[in-house]
C-alpha cells in the first residue's frame, strides 16, 4: 500500500484541488465508505489481521476445519458474538453492528465468516427469531458460548430453492406430547449443512408440521443430534459432504431422521404452536404468509453475503490496481522505459469500471444494512419496511455475489501468473465465494422473486390498462425523472440525438438523465411483460405456467435492471453527501462510469426502444474511453487507498511492494549499463538478403 | 448417462425423422465430433478412464505432485509419448494425433495434461524444433523416457507477455568456448516453470545471446540444473511457486543462474549458431523474424489448450444438461408434479447457448488441429500456412479458454449446491483451467496480436483509401456475402426491416445472412480503426503510441469478433458435411443459436451501424426464446450423448443416476400417499381475519 499512499500524497502535493485536477480526500472518503458501523468494522479488521485468524494454504480439509472451529472460539472470547443477541441473555441487540463486523471476517478467511454465520447467524438466529422466551433462556447462552455447536437444517438434497416443499415431517403424537421427526426418503435428507458433518450437537430442523392429520406447513424444531462425544443420538444419522470447491474450513454434511422424538415444547413456536391436545394455532392465518414471515426473520444471511462480496471486491481491486500501477510490460512509447500496464486502455477498461461497481456495491450495501438494522432493532419495524427489506435483499445479493466473482476473476487475470499464486489471495477468495451465488437463495431464483414483486406492484396499480394509463404509471414511478417521461418527450429526445455527438453525450452525462434512462428501462420492461402476461389469470394453470415461463428470462433481466438502478441510486446519494470538491468531482466521474457503463451494456435495449440515438450510443463509449478512463486512472490509487486495507489484511506480496522492488531493481540495472556504456549492442537488421552471416 | 441414452432412444422410437420432429443420429454425430484422430482420442480416453490416472480429492500439494509424476511414467510405458517425436529417435512424427491424445487427458486430471505438456510439448518440443540432429540423438531419448525431466525456462517473473525482453543472458566466452548463463536481477529469474520446483534435471533456457559485444536476441540453451539426487548444480538455484489456484499436481517453480557455464554446443542452433571463434550466423537475417520463427515452432501449446478447453466444456455440458433433465423444483404447471428444471426458459437460456458454443469450439478446434498437423507433418508447411496457423492459434485459444471458464461456471451454478461438491467435477476443473487464460500467451495480448495482423492485412491492401475503395475491400473480403455489401443494399435492407417481425427474422435466419452480418462486423471494425490510425506513422513514437492505445480496446474487440467468425464458419462447414436429415436439421438449429446468439450479443453494434433494424433485433431475441430454445431442449440429451463420455470419464454422481434415483423415489412416495389416502390434508387458508385459531 506504500505506493498507494505515495501516489495520493504526490497528487495532493503537486496539484491544488480544482475541477481541472481534483484531489481525493482519502481519509474523508474512507470514513464515508466505512459507514455507520465504522467502529465495529475496524475492530473486526484488527482481529482479522492477526495470523491466528487467517487461512493457512495447503491444509487438508480436516486440518482446515479444526482451525476454523478454533477461530470461532476466539470470536467467543472477544465477545464479538454478543452483539447479535437480546439483552435478556446478555446480548446487545445491535443487528447492524453485528453484521458489519462479521462481513469483515472474510478478509481473514471466508470459511470463518460462513461458519460463524452458520452458528450464530442461522442456527442461533432461528432460535432467537422463531423461538420464544423459554427457548432463548434455555439454548441461546450455550449457542453464544459455542457450548452448543449447531446446524441450520432447512435445505434438503431434493429441495433448495423451493423450501416450502421439504420432505421432512414433524408429526405430533398427542399420547406422548412429542413431535416425531422423519426424513422419509433420500431426497428429504437435510444437506449442505455447516456443522452437520462433525461439530454440530443440535440442529434447527425445518419440517412439515402435521397434527390431527393436517399439514400446517413448514415450521422449525430444535433437535439434539449428537452427544458430547459427537456420537449421533438414536434415530439420527448423516454423511459428510466431503471436499467442496471452497469453504473447506466448514464441515458441511447431511442429516437424516428416523422416528426421532422431541418434546412438544421444542417447536420454535413464535409463529405457530401446538397445544397439548394437538390443536394448532397461529397469529398468522394464512399458511403462505406465515411461512414467508418466518423466512423473513432470517434475511440477515443475505445482508451479510452482500456485505462480504463488497469487502472481497475492495480487496481484489486494491491488489489488482496496486499491481497494475507497478507492473511494466512492453516499450510502446519509449526506447528504454516499459509501460506501466494500468496505462494501457484495455487494462483500464478491465479494472476501472469494476472499481466503480465496487463503490456502487459498497454504498448500496450501507443503505441495505441501515434498512436491516431499522427493522431488526425495532426502530422502523413496519410491514412495508420488512417487505422493502426483503426485495432489497433479493435484488442486491445476486448482483453483488456475481459481481464479486467477476471482479475477483478479472483481478486474477489482470495480475497474470502472479494472480494464480495462492499467496496473492485472489484465487482462494474466488473459490470460496463461488457458492455465494447459490446459498441463502439461488441468484436466479431471487431475481425472479424481485420480478414477481415488481409485477405485483404494477398490476395492483391497474389491470388491463391502456397505453396512456401505462405511460402515466411509468411516469409516476420515475420520481425526479417524471419530467420528460412522456411519449412526446421521447420524440423530442430522438430529434436532439441527431445533433452532434458532443451534445448528445452532454445530455446523458447529467445525473437526472442517467436516472431517467435507468428508471425508464426497469419500468418499461415490467410494463412490457405485464402486457404479455395480462391474460394469464384467465388461462388454465398449465397454459398460464407456459405463458409465464416464456417470459421468465425477460422477467429476470428486468429484476437485474432494478437492482442496478438501486445500486446507481445509492452511489448517487452518496456522492451528493460529499462536501470536499475534489473528492466530489472524482466520485462523480466514477459514478458516471458506473451509470454510463450500465447504459452502454444495455445499449441495444435503449436503441431498440428509441431511448437513445445511434450517435449518442457511440458518444457514450467514446466518452468512457477518451475521458472517464484517463481521468480516473490518475485517481485509481487514492480510490483504493480509501478502502483502508492494512498490509496485514491485503496479504498479497504483489500488492505490498514486491513487484515495485523488482521493477526498480531491473530498471536501475539497465540504466547503469547505459550510463557505463557496457550494454551489448543490439544486432542490426540488415536491409535485404535472406541468408547471411551476421556480425564479424 | 443412462438417462441420455433413454432420451435419445425414446426420441427415435416414438418419432420418424422429419424436419417437424427430427431425430439426431447420435453415433454418426459422435464420430464427426471425434474427428480425424478419433482412434487416438478413444485410446487416450480409455487410459483417462482408469482410476490410476484420475485425481484424488483432498491430497496435499506434495502428494498430488508425486501422483502426477507417477502418471507420466505410465504414459511413457504406454508409448503414448512417441507419437510426437521424429522417427530418427523412434518417434512417429504424428503431430496431430499426439495433440489429440494429450487433450483428452484433461478428463483424468488437468495437472496430468499440463505436466505432460511441460515435459514433452514444451521442454521436449524445444529440443526437437530449436535443436539439431546432434541434440536430438543426445537428449530426446531421455526426455521421451522421462529419464531427463525438464523445464521450459522462457517466462521470467518480470517478463511473461514480452518474452523478447527477458533479462537472462547467455554470453559467449571464446577462451573456453562456453556460454555463461546469468539472471542479473530478481525480475530475470525464470518463473512459473513446471518441473522447476522438484523434478527437473535440465531446462531449455531462453536468454539474450551475446557474443563479441553484440546482443543477437533471445535464443534457447540446454542447461542441466540438478544432479540425479535432485540437488541444484553449481550456480543454479531456485524457489517453489507454492500453492496455486489449481494444477497443484505440477511442481511450478523459479530458477536463477549465476555464471553457469555450458558448452557452446548446448545452444539449440537450428535458427542461429555461434562458431568457435564467436562468430554468429543465422539462416534468418532479421532478428525479429528469427525470434518469431523460433516461437512459431512452439505453437502446439496453444493448440492443445484450445482442444482441452473443448473437452472440458463437453464434460461440463454433459453433467449440467443431464442433471437439468432429472432435477425437479417447484410445481408450476401441476398440483402434484414438480417441473424438470431444464424445462424452465431461464435454465435453457443458461445452458443451451453454451452447448452451441461447445459445438462451435469443437468443430473450430478440428480445423485448427488439421492446419497444425499439415504444417508440422510437413504436408502443407508453407510460410502462409504457418502465419495462418499462428493467427488461428492467437484467435481461438483466448476464446475457447474463456468459454471453458464461463461454461464450467454456469454449469456449476446450474447444478446448485451439488455443483459445488468436488465429486461432481465442475469446481475442480474450473480451478485448474483458470490459468489457461494466461499461460501460452495472455488472452488479451494474443487478441491484440490478431488485431494487428488484421490491421496489417488491411493496410497492405491500400493506404489512405477513400470510402469507395474501403467498401470494395470490405466487399472483397466478405466472399459469399459480397452480394448486398454495398451502401445501397444497406439502405434497402433497412427498408425491408420495417416489414413484419416474421419477415425480418426470416432474413437473418438464413446462413448467408449470418455469414454476411458476422463478416461485415469484423471488416467494418477493422476499417474504422484503420481509418483512425491512418496517420499514426506520421507521428512521433510517443504520440503514435498514444493514438494506438486509445484504440486498443476496440482493436481487441475486433479480434474477438474475428475469432467468433472463425468458430461460426467451422460450425457451418461441419453442418454442411452432415448427411442425415434429422441430425442436419437439429445441428442447423444449434448453429443458428450460436450465430444469432452472437448477433444478439452484439446487437448494439448492428443497430448503431444500421445493419439491422430495431424490429429485427427484437425478432432475433424472440426467435431464440420462442423457437430455438424449445426445439433444442428436446434434443439436449442426444446432443451431449454425442460427446461419447463414458461414466468413468464423467465421474460426477449427479450425472450418473444419483439425482434421477432420488427424484423417482420421492415421487413414488407421494404417489403412494395419494393413492392410499394417507397424505395429510393441507391447512386451508381462511378467507379473512388477521389472527385466529386454525384447525380443531
Amino acid at each position: 500500500m506504500s505506493q498507494t499512499v505515495d501516489r495520493s500524497a504526490k497528487t495532493s502535493a503537486t496539484t491544488p484541488a480544482t475541477t481541472e485536477n481534483p484531489v481525493v480526500d482519502v481519509a474523508a472518503l474512507g470514513e464515508q465508505l466505512m459507514g455507520r458501523w465504522a467502529a465495529e468494522r475496524r475492530t473486526s479488521r484488527l482481529l482479522a489481521a492477526t495470523p491466528d485468524m487467517q487461512r493457512i494454504p495447503d491444509q487438508t480439509m480436516a486440518e482446515h476445519r479444526e482451525r476454523v472451529l478454533g477461530q470461532l472460539k476466539i470470536l467467543v472470547d472477544t465477545k464479538a458474538v454478543h452483539k447479535a443477541f437480546p439483552p435478556s441473555v446478555g446480548g446487545l441487540n445491535d443487528a447492524g453492528g453485528n453484521i458489519a463486523q462479521f462481513e469483515e471476517l472474510l478478509l481473514a478467511d471466508p470459511s470463518l465468516q460462513i461458519k460463524s454465520g452458520v452458528q450464530w447467524g442461522l442456527f442461533g438466529a432461528a432460535v432467537m427469531h422463531l423461538g420464544t422466551a423459554e427457548h432463548h433462556e434455555k439454548w441461546l447462552p450455550g449457542i453464544m458460548s459455542l457450548e452448543i455447536p449447531g446446524a441450520f437444517a432447512m435445505t434438503e438434497t431434493g429441495h433448495g430453492s423451493d423450501v416450502s416443499a421439504v420432505g421432512t415431517t414433524a408429526t405430533y403424537d398427542e399420547t406422548t406430547q412429542e413431535f416425531v421427526i422423519d426424513t422419509p426418503f433420500r431426497a428429504a435428507w437435510k444437506d449442505y449443512l455447516g456443522n452437520a458433518a462433525l461439530h454440530g450437537e443440535a440442529a434447527v430442523v425445518f419440517a412439515q408440521l402435521i397434527t390431527k392429520g393436517v399439514n400446517h406447513g413448514v415450521h422449525a424444531f430444535y433437535v439434539p443430534i449428537r452427544d458430547k462425544e459427537k456420537n449421533f443420538l438414536p434415530g439420527v444419522g448423516g454423511e459428510d459432504d466431503g471436499v467442496k470447491g471452497g469453504l473447506n474450513g466448514i464441515d458441511n454434511g447431511r442429516l437424516h431422521f428416523t422416528g426421532v422424538r422431541i418434546p412438544r415444547t421444542n417447536l420454535l413456536n413464535r409463529y405457530g404452536d401446538v397445544a397439548e391436545d394437538g390443536t394448532y394455532s397461529s397469529p398468522i392465518a394464512s399458511p403462505g404468509r406465515r411461512f414467508f414471515t418466518m423466512l423473513g426473520t432470517l434475511v440477515q444471511g443475505r445482508v451479510s453475503l452482500d456485505g462480504a462480496s463488497t469487502v472481497a471486491s475492495k480487496l481484489a481491486m486494491t491488489i489488482a490496481i496496486t499491481y497494475g500501477s507497478q507492473r511494466r510490460q512492453f516499450t510502446a512509447a519509449s526506447e528504454t522505459d516499459e509501460e506501466v500496464i494500468l496505462d494501457y486502455q484495455r487494462h483500464q477498461r478491465r479494472l476501472l469500471p469494476r472499481l466503480a461497481t465496487t463503490y456502487a456495491m459498497s454504498f448500496a450495501h450501507e443503505v441495505f444494512l441501515e434498512k436491516f438494522h431499522g427493522v431488526f432493532s425495532g426502530e422502523t419495524d413496519t410491514e412495508t419496511e420488512r417487505q422493502d427489506l426483503e426485495t432489497l435483499a433479493a435484488a442486491l445479493k445476486p448482483l453483488s455475489t456475481w459481481h464479486a466473482l467477476d471482479i475477483l476473476q478479472e483481478a486474477r487475470e489482470a495480475c497474470g501468473g502472479n494472480g494464480f499464486l495462492f499467496e496473492n489471495r485472489l484465487v482462494g477468495l474466488r473459490a470460496d465465494m463461488d457458492i455465494y451465488a447459490t446459498f441463502e437463495g439461488d441468484n436466479n431464483v431471487l431475481l425472479q422473486l424481485v420480478a414477481k414483486r415488481l409485477l405485483t406492484d404494477y398490476s395492483k396499480k391497474f389491470a388491463g390498462a391502456d397505453a396512456g394509463a401505462l405511460a402515466q404509471y411509468v411516469a409516476s414511478q420515475v420520481g425526479e425523472a417524471t419530467v420528460n417521461r412522456t411519449g412526446l418527450r421521447k420524440l423530442a429526445q430522438t430529434l436532439v440525438d441527431f445533433g452532434s455527438t458532443a451534445r448528445s453525450v452532454g445530455y446523458v452525462r447529467d445525473t437526472d438523465s442517467q436516472r431517467q434512462l435507468l428508471t425508464d428501462r426497469v419500468q418499461s420492461m415490467v410494463a412490457e411483460i405485464a402486457g404479455r402476461l395480462r391474460d394469464a389469470n384467465k388461462l388454465p394453470k398449465m397454459e398460464a405456467a407456459q405463458l409465464f415461463n416464456s417470459n421468465q428470462n425477460a422477467l429476470i433481466e428486468a429484476a437485474r435492471a432494478h437492482g442496478e438502478l438501486l445500486q446507481w441510486e445509492a452511489f448517487t446519494d452518496a456522492v451528493e453527501k460529499i462536501e470536499d470538491p475534489g473528492t466530489k468531482t472524482v466520485l462523480t466521474w466514477l459514478r458516471d462510469l458506473f451509470g454510463l457503463g450500465l447504459i452502454e451494456k444495455h445499449a441495444a435495449w435503449y436503441l431498440i426502444h428509441g431511448r437513445i440515438s445511434a450517435q449518442r450510443a457511440q458518444a457514450i463509449t467514446s466518452y468512457i474511453d477518451d475521458r472517464l478512463l484517463p481521468r480516473l486512472r490518475e485517481h485509481a490509487l487514492p480510490l483504493v487507498a480509501a478502502f483502508e486495507l492494512s498490509p496485514e489484511l491485503i496479504g498479497a506480496p504483489i500488492a505490498l511492494g514486491a513487484e515495485k522492488e523488482r521493477q526498480d531493481e531491473a530498471r536501475a540495472y539497465y540504466a547503469l549499463q547505459r550510463e557505463s556504456g557496457t550494454a551489448p549492442i543490439p544486432e542490426k537488421a540488415p536491409e535485404k538478403s535472406p541468408r547471411k552471416v551476421v556480425g564479424k
